[in-house]
């Protein structure tokens, strides 16, 4: 394929983000410094594509291509960005380039931009706002992070209840302004209270004196602005919400969150969830080796101690083990299944709790099903383990011992995968912080010494 | 609170499903076989809620309130609830309530409730259909599990693109039926290919005399009906689609999908990814402990082979553990550490691959990212550890052993962490899949081997 079919072929490309052979051709343009070439790659690429590439070259890649292209870089794909690689990107960019940048974006799209950036920065992009905007923005960061007031646009299209539906499309067709996305007409009373939503289906199917509240939808949500995001991904999610309103304390209309804004806090969240369950608190690709072991460290010394504190046990028992260096050999694997067992459990509670689905109504039956099913698990990987071990050591009783240590920290497991979690979200921590290192803590302890307490009063 | 209260309190209830003072309040009016306080309790909500309630209680109190309340089940309820349960509710419905359940529901819906049930049951639901939307249930089911074709709505809004905006509001009004929601009009030529998208927001606010062509959407992507719903949901995230027209193989429109299905299949892919990745197939709350116990086993089962391998490495050693008990007690750290390190790096590659941002452009890259964190984390741990042993057991040769099998370990955990699930997805196979089991597999058979192998080495 040549470079010409690359820069053409774009239909395929489109469909699923930037291919491997668009990134190499990019490459090759920065480095024989063509600008051309760089344009003919990068122009026909959606901002979010165009992001992508900056973030899948490397850091030295990224100055150069940034050098040479830096003046094509406007609001979009500023906005599309990951935050890792943002601040360099801004800092690349000459003041008159980023002003025009952000000027075209919705002011929900520069708070976005604002909230990842350092001091001098924010001053920098505030300083290249027009007034209207810039006080907008500062409200917006006047709402605590990660609310529904940081992820609101404030450009609100609205109506008064009794408007019909003619009036209405007037109204639109004179307004010198729109947000560029919007799908509904908000009816408010005369204080700014959201009353109801229109789709803008609705408007257009009807006769022009048809009133707005007659087609007003039924399901109608507003979102107060200090509301967490996550509970608004929550809401647009659980009622397929499109847009909601945004209220203050008083109940007055301050913006409008829309679908693909929780769509987008959604993938976070879950981004989140995932990544605390293993112990990496946050991280991107784009970081580089040292940032990464800094990242990495932290959890990995919370298990260095949950792991000093499992030895701290098996040293407890020294001296059986000098009598059977068998069960040296065993222990692990009690140890083992029981860190698995319980990180079943923690995936599914924590997955349940950030779905509402496990609540107070059925936390008990839930606990109650898990202590059956490790019980049940436990007694049959507790018969399995035993006839292997009889056959291996040639010793009913060391199968004996194994069945049982099986059965009691598949038991331990079952409820420290579930009340763990369960704890921590009680306590308002968020429970996918019960990462491996906590729950298998639990499991290591219990499982070294039931196996090797059991093993020095039967097999001794 | 009173029982009035709770019925009637329900803003607060509203922003975020059901609570469970509602759920006690529903279970007592279940007991008390009280039709008229259910319907005062469940009445006021969402389906989604109503779905959540039958959710969240017992089995047995589910039955109940079915037998009491199975009237008034409706389409919108039985395409909220979660499948582990649907067939149970669906059983439960006599066919007058059901075909006037499904009747009401777009095909998509239908669709979504259909996948999940047993062929008696599906045959029931069709036949409650009228003929056209047989039809087109049916053709929908043709298409494969997990596709575009499944996800789509049949019903589309199209205009030809040479239409002005005034043609377009006269159709729209005059049109019969619509669908329940919809966001754009869908321009295509005399062939049925889509041509653009133009949003409603657009045409209302642009003159009569205004070509739809000239106030289309720039961004436009068609999908086609045979691609993968993770892609789907992917294109919507990447691109901030709000509806996208389905194509078939030659490119002709046959259904358009929205957001909010984007946004649930893209919740559901991540459901899937969390529990993958602790080892957990499938599952809900909603699924008794016999049920859970069986999802559970096959996971399990593995990891008892995996440590049933790692102490055939450590039985290699017998000789050296029986001379020294001290290995024993610590062979378990650097074991534990490695799984620890790969998990980290797993959940780092699994989301990477969900996003792709992992790509042929920077896999190398972040392979060697990946192994100098490795090494430099293997080297900060060592000394750590290397420090404790000595001071702990007074040797510090078992330090030197103890933090040389640190660094192989955790160098041997960043490249499981990344390659399997690297190797996992070039084999075509859900990187996911890649579970806690196989890789710490990895680092417990390294773990054990380096240390003790070292120990007999060096300490012997």
């Amino acid at each position: 394929m040549s470079d010409e079919d690359i820069a053409e072929g774009v239909r395929d490309d489109e469909m699923s983000g930037p291919d491997s052979r668009r990134v190499a051709a990019v490459i090759e343009a920065i480095d024989a410094k063509d600008k051309d070439r760089l344009d003919a790659l990068l122009e026909p690429l959606h901002a979010a594509d165009i992001a992508d590439v900056l973030e899948q070259i490397s850091a030295p890649e990224r100055r150069d291509l940034l050098q040479l292209w830096s003046r094509e870089i406007d609001g979009e794909i500023l906005s599309e960005i990951d935050e890792s690689i943002r601040e360099e990107v801004v800092e690349s960019l000459s003041p008159e380039v980023l002003s025009e940048a952000v000027r075209e974006l919705d002011t929900d799209d520069v708070v976005d931009i604002l909230e990842d950036l350092d001091e001098p920065q924010q001053e920098l992009i505030l300083d290249a706002l027009d007034d209207a905007d810039r006080v907008a923005v500062e409200q917006a960061m006047a709402f605590p992070e990660y609310s529904a007031g940081r992820l609101m646009q404030r450009e609100t299209v609205i109506a008064p209840d009794d408007w019909t539906v003619g009036a209405a499309i007037d109204y639109l067709r004179g307004a010198d302004w729109l947000p560029d996305q919007f799908y509904h007409v908000i009816l408010v009373d005369p204080r700014m209270k959201p009353l109801a939503n229109v789709t803008l289906g609705r408007i257009l199917s009807a006769k022009r004196d048809t009133r707005l509240r007659d087609i007003a939808e039924e399901v109608f949500r507003t979102i107060r602005a200090t509301e967490p995001e996550s509970e608004v991904a929550y809401l647009f999610n659980q009622y397929h919400l499109i847009s909601a309103p945004v209220v203050d304390e008083a109940d007055r209309l301050v913006g409008v969150i829309t679908i693909d804004d929780a769509m987008n806090v959604l993938d976070e969240e879950h981004e989140e969830d995932i990544l605390r369950l293993a112990g990496v608190g946050e991280g991107s690709l784009s970081d580089n080796w040292i940032e990464t072991t800094k990242q990495r460290f932290p959890w990995l010394f919370v298990n260095l101690l949950t792991a000093i504190l499992a030895s701290g046990v098996i040293s407890l028992f020294e001296g059986t083990l000098s009598k059977i260096v068998a069960l040296a050999v065993l222990m692990p694997i009690v140890a083992s299944q029981g860190g698995n067992a319980a990180t079943q459990g923690l995936a599914v509670a924590v997955r349940a709790l950030a779905t509402k689905s496990l609540t107070n109504s059925n936390a008990f039956r839930v606990v109650l099903r898990e202590i059956a099913q490790g019980l049940a698990n436990g007694l049959a990987f507790a018969i399995l383990i035993g006839a292997v071990t009889w056959y291996w050591f040639g010793l009913p009783m060391i199968g004996v011992v194994i069945g049982l240590a099986m059965i009691i920290n598949m038991f331990a497991a079952a409820l420290a995968g579930l009340l763990i979690p369960l704890g921590l979200e009680k306590l308002g921590f968020d429970p996918a912080l019960a990462s491996g290192a906590f729950v298998t803590t639990v499991t290591d302890v219990v499982g070294f010494f039931s196996f090797l307490w059991l093993a020095g009063l039967i097999l001794l």
